[in-house]
Order: C-alpha cells, then sequence, then structure tokens
C-alpha cells in the first residue's frame, strides 16, 4: 500500500470510506476485548501454580535466620529470600530489603519516607517547599501517580532509544537543587522496551545533583523478562555508583509479579546501608514484617536464580508468539504508510506505538467505540497529558491470542482512520 | 506468708538473703527465656499449617468478583474475604477493605492518609500545626509509636475496669479541636485484658468532638480470641454509631495474625463509606491491590465464621492451661503480699502485673540479669513512661511452658527481691 502521506485527497476520502466499512462490520459484532493493562494471562499464571503447594514440611519453617517463617519478626524479609534476590539483582544480600507483595507499594513507601524524614542531612522533603521529579516519558502511569500523590511536581524529559536524554538530565540535575529524583525502568522500559546503555548507566551513575538528597528511583521491573532469543543487557548500576562514589544515590527495586503471581509475589529493594537504615526506620513504625512464608514458597520453588530463569523461558515460550503476532501485524497493515511508527522490544510487558501527531486520542476513541479498550492516550505522559498527542501503549500479554489478533486488525484500521481525518482536515 | 508491707525491716531482709540465695542458683544456670512479646507458639503455628495446601484446583482461582485470583486487581480484596471479615467483624460487606498481612500496617496507612488528605472537609493532619492523640494506659506500644512518628503528641488516658477513663476522654474531646483521635484495643486490652462496657461503647459512639476529623482507631485484634469458657462479649459500635449518627468516626481494624499466622494472615478494616473513599484515594496510588490468592486461601480453608469460630477453640486449648499456669504461680508467690497485683483476663495475649510504685525498672532488670527477657518496663505508656514505673505486661502464650514455669518462678521472686529493697530503703 501506498504512503498515506503521498496520497492526494481524494484517494485518501475512498480508502477511508473502504476502512469505515470494515469497521462498521467490526461495531456489529459487539465485541469486548481489552489490550490496556500490562496482565500476565492465563497460561502464564499457571506456569506457577505448583509454587503454591511446595510448604508441606514443618522443618522447612526454620531458617538459620528465623526460629519459624510462619510467626512475627524479620522485618526486611528471611535470607533466603534475600540471597535469591540478590542474586536476581547482581547486589550483595546485605543490601537487600525484601518486602511484601508489590514494589508498586515499595516504591510509594520509599517515597513517603524521604517526604517525612528527608535524606542524606537534609530536612525532609515535605518541608522544603515545591520540588520536583524527572519523569522520563513516555513512561510508567503508576509511578509519576506516586510523586504527584505527595505533592511533587513532575518535570519531563524526553527518552531516546538509549534511555532518558541524559543531556537534559544531567543540566536539570546539576542545576536545579528542587528536583529530588528521578523515576527509571531501565530494561524494557515501559511502553517502549528500550534498556538503557551502557553510557546512559554510566552517565547516572557520574551524575552531580544540585540536591545532596536526590535519588534515582532505578525500577527494574522487567530485568529477566526477555520475550526472544535476542535479550538485552543491561549495565549494573550499583557495580558503577561503587566507582562514582554515589552508592546513596540509586533506590533498586524489582518484584516477582511478573515470574509468579502478579499480586502475590514477593517485592524487593536493593540500597545502599545508608538508605536501608533510612527506610527502616520507618518500616519498624510501619509493621512487625512481610508474608515470609510466601518468601519461602518462592525459594523452595526456585531453589536458585538458574531455578528462575529457566522459569522465565517458559513465559517466554507463551509471550514470543504474542509479540510477533503484534509486530507482524503492525507491520503488514501499517509498514510504510508513513502514518506510524512503533517499538521492537526483546523484553518486557509492551509494544509502544506512536501515531501521527493529534492523533492518538482519536484512536483510542474509535477502538473503544468497536469494543476494544487500549491504555488511556496520554497515560504514559505525566498528567496524562502527551504534548504530540501521538503515544500509545499496547499491552498483548493478557487477551486470548484470537482476541489479540481482533484486537490488533481493528486498532490498525483505526490508525489509518484517524491519519485519513488528519490529513483530509 | 505475710504481707510485706506489715512487716518489720529485720524480717524482710532476712526474707531477702532467702530470695537471693534462690535467685543465684537461677541466675547461675545461665537461662535464656523469653515472656516479651506476644508471639503464638509453635504449637498454635501449627494448627494452620493445613491452610497452606488448600489452592489445588484452577477452577477456584475464578471467583463471581474477580477473573482470576491470582492476577492483578481487586484493590480492596475479593468479595468473599470481605464476606468473612464481615461476619467476624459484624458489619456489612460493603463496609469492608480486605488487605495485606498486617492490620498495624492498615493503621499507619490510614494514620498517613489523614496526615496527608484530611478527612471530613479539614485540612490534612500535617497542615494543622501541633495535633494530639489519646493514648489510653496502659496500651500497645506500637499503637503509640504510629502516631509519634508522625509528630503527633501522645496524651495519657487512665483505663479503669470498663475502658478508658471516659469522664477524662469526653471532657479532652469535646473540649479541644488539636485532639485528633483516640487508640482503642476495646476487647481483651493490650496489656490488661480488659473488655470495653457496654456503656463505655455507647459512650464512644456518643462523642461530641470538637474536631470534625476525629477518628477512633478501633483495633479489634482479640476480637474472637477467647482462652476460657468465660469470655467477655463487646457491643458492635458501629450498630451504635448508627444510632449517634457518628458512622465517618469509627475505623475498626482486625487480622488473622493471631488467627492462623503472625506475618502471613490477612488484615482487614471496616469502615463508613465516607472513610473508605477516602482511604482508597490513597491506596489507589500505593499499590495495585493486596495478595488475593492468600485471602482465598484463608476463605477456603475456614468456608465461614463458624469454621474460624471452631479453630479459635483450638488455639483456646493451647493457651488456658499457659495463662491458668500463670496467673497460678501469681497467686501462689505474690498473693496477699501486698506488693502485687495482676488481671485475670478471659481472652487477648498478656497478663498484666502491676508491681510496687517504683519497683517494674527494676524487677525487669533483675530478671534480664536471670536470663528472663520481660516487656521493657514502661512499655505499655507513650514515650516508654510508665509515671508510676510499676507496669509489666506478661506475654504467655510463646515459651514452652518448661520454660514459661521457670520464668515465672524468677519473675516472682524478682518482683519479691525489688518490693524489700523498696520497703527497706
Amino acid at each position: 500500500m501506498q504512503n498515506f502521506t503521498t496520497m492526494d485527497k481524494t484517494a485518501l476520502k475512498e480508502e477511508y470510506s473502504k476502512l469505515s466499512a470494515v469497521y462498521a462490520d467490526y461495531k456489529a459484532q459487539g465485541l469486548s476485548l481489552n489490550m490496556a493493562r500490562g496482565k500476565p494471562g492465563a497460561a502464564q499464571l499457571s506456569i506457577s501454580n505448583d509454587m503454591l503447594n511446595v510448604l508441606t514440611d514443618e522443618a522447612d519453617f526454620v531458617t538459620p535466620d528465623c526460629p519459624d517463617v510462619r510467626n512475627y519478626g524479620n522485618l526486611d524479609g528471611i535470607d533466603c529470600a534475600k540471597q535469591l534476590f540478590a542474586d536476581i539483582l547482581g547486589v550483595d544480600k546485605k543490601n537487600v530489603f525484601v518486602g511484601g507483595n508489590s514494589s508498586l507499594n515499595m516504591m510509594f513507601d520509599t517515597i513517603a519516607c524521604m517526604m517525612e524524614q528527608g535524606n542524606s542531612g537534609e530536612k525532609p522533603w515535605n518541608q522544603q517547599g515545591k520540588i520536583k521529579f524527572l519523569c522520563p516519558a513516555p513512561g510508567y502511569d503508576r509511578h509519576f501517580g506516586v510523586t504527584q500523590y505527595f505533592g511533587i511536581e513532575s518535570v519531563v524529559v524526553p527518552m531516546t532509544e538509549n534511555g532518558p536524554d541524559m543531556d537534559i538530565v544531567e543540566q536539570l540535575v546539576s542545576s536545579d537543587p528542587t528536583i529530588k529524583g528521578i523515576w527509571c525502568v531501565p530494561k524494557y522500559s515501559n511502553p517502549q522496551g528500550i534498556t538503557y546503555s551502557d553510557e546512559t548507566v554510566r552517565r547516572f551513575a557520574a551524575l552531580k545533583p544540585a540536591a545532596k538528597d536526590f535519588r534515582i528511583m532505578w525500577d527494574n521491573a522487567y530485568i529477566i523478562h526477555d520475550i526472544n532469543g535476542t535479550p538485552d543487557t543491561l549495565l549494573n548500576i550499583f557495580d558503577e555508583v561503587k566507582k562514582t562514589g554515589n552508592e546513596d544515590m540509586v533506590l533498586e527495586f524489582c518484584s516477582t509479579s511478573k515470574i509468579t503471581f502478579p499480586g502475590a509475589g514477593v517485592a524487593a529493594m536493593a540500597a545502599s546501608e545508608n538508605n536501608l537504615a533510612l527506610v527502616k526506620k520507618r518500616y519498624n513504625f510501619q509493621t512487625i514484617g512481610y508474608d515470609k512464608l510466601n518468601m519461602l514458597r518462592h525459594v523452595m520453588y526456585f531453589k536458585n536464580l538458574d531455578g528462575v530463569l529457566a522459569h522465565m523461558q517458559k513465559h517466554r515460550a507463551v509471550l514470543e508468539p504474542r509479540f510477533n503476532s503484534v509486530l507482524e501485524t503492525l507491520e503488514n497493515e501499517l509498514g510504510g504508510l508513513g502514518i506510524a511508527c512503533w517499538t521492537k522490544p526483546n523484553g518486557g510487558y509492551f509494544v509502544s506505538l506512536d501515531v501521527m501527531e493529534g492523533c492518538a486520542k482519536r484512536v483510542v476513541a474509535l477502538c473503544k467505540e468497536a469494543g476494544v479498550i487500549l491504555t488511556g492516550a496520554g497515560a504514559t505522559y505525566p498528567y496524562g497529558n502527551d504534548p504530540k498527542d501521538s503515544n500509545i501503549r499496547l499491552a498483548p500479554t493478557y487477551p486470548p491470542v484470537e482476541e489479540l489478533k481482533k484486537a490488533m486488525a481493528i486498532l490498525c484500521i483505526c490508525v489509518k482512520m484517524a491519519a485519513i481525518e488528519q490529513l483530509t482536515k
């Protein structure tokens, strides 16, 4: 098919009426398809079912650091769980805090801690007047939501194919002491699936912030979540900050939500001893400890990092054909039309689609009318405001494959229709 | 034995040297006994082991309100878990929020929510300058810790045998708009095991606070935790606040920490629709949801309230002889001496011992020297400050029975020694 941007209006209008007819047929089917959230699909959930029944022997409840994991205690988790996360993250287990079922909740608690206690000898953030956080965008709406909940202003930093635009990050962070941190998904970023380059990681580790209490929120949510045979590699930021003496600048998070069960997994953070001492001050008032039986369940099921990595291959087997299907449909239906581009990630949970400027909201609305729910246009930007109104996050993991195919077909029609509406204005 | 307070100093000193000899013998044994924390003992933990393996059938993961409990979603819990807690608490399930593994954490989050968002149209608590919380004492150290963490001043209210002194509560609450709430353990209070009388509950429900945003933190931690055949009954405060139009004034909490597993149980809160809407505003930024598999595990294991109550009888069977042993030792060793009095609770986790004024710290220190760890003297008062230095919290549940007996024997010797030191000063 010809590039839309070089077609004349008559030809475009003809094409539009053909598309409208197909669109009307889909609409008449009264479909209800959902490509909105990054939720694992049913087949992925069943992969981990056997984990639910590994706790059978009383003897297992006694660990070297805990007289009985069924009882109270061990605020920062049991040792064997710390070791498993240390191996996943490539850090020492003394730098690991194993928490509850949600890394989002740990990040929220960490920001709350900085708000109320402060760090690095500075006043608590909530006593410093107006403060700001850098938000690489497109990015993860729930990250931006956490800092916004606490009244922290979001400052957009553009993403490049190597991660956040580091020229801008360095300039802002080194000059503005009201900038207190940055949200990062360094591997298979949400939604673009971009992995930060070695240079980007090194430049992060070498930042010289104007604010002594500046913190990098390093959400390594997709650290081992490859979806094909050419996985990305990410430099270990804790190795790098050791070289630059910036150990206190980075707080890393991860969870097993997309390894075992979303909502019934285990979350962990890695941080310097100073930072762990700081957050433990708060956790010590907040709780007696997290669910150690669920930690033990994970450790007994996986045994070690190799067990986790073998498990991730089972997820890949489910996800790879889905992502391939999405990418093929995009290529077949939109390739060469000059009206859209998209990412081809090697891991993570999303494909990021950029439609013509000013068309994203219209595409999402057209899809909705035809029974296809997408993540809201703008959701990948702070305050839901995509300045170009062009980014749409596609989540291929949740719907059954046949629904996914149908949803993608409808999406591509809507992308074309919205583009022609724009071009024939 | 004779009442110590009527003995002359010579007789007391004779007694002291006998006690010292026994004490020295114990000390020489190099014991390590712990009666400090309200932790269930090993036999209690094993009661619930079968709950760990009830999730075996994929069909169970689908509930009427949730397409798959293994996946994300259901911020306030699954319906069947809400129903179980509604039945335990005697409220409608629409008033229930089922959360994570810790009711302490829910209370912490709730106070944080009030600090940051405010309620009843008032400014957030953290924008109102100095505010205060009423702390009935002796009480639960971790309650006082939560409000103190947020910089809220603790105001002590004395406990009576019917609950907090309501004359004082009413006077303070109705006259001082900086008093924003009160901590309550209304049934089998920590540490005294007192259950609030019907009149006390009704007076709570009828409070007319000077602060519109005043909240009662009703921690019903021991709601079904009877330890003998003559259990207390507590009036349902939500029934009472309906009559007084004070539905927004009460936030109730409970958990299965001492029903199934401490740290691997499920916590819940009950509140008015206004209050639930308020806390959900925060939770919606904080997490995607709590561990629904653990909720389901509890529901499938217990089936209903009758199942829970039958389960509690198994705990009672373990606990009743322990509490009897503690009370018998106190009666046999300290009865009639005029130097101590103690509570005889029908439920909960503690016996509250009041030694002679000015002696609690000395008793705890003497015990420690002989290898018996007690809850720190003063811990049951805000800021760790027991004005009479007389209250000691005894936790009979955790140590093996033989250790408990030995610890109690040593404790009684120390109580006598400290009293004689005081009387012969």
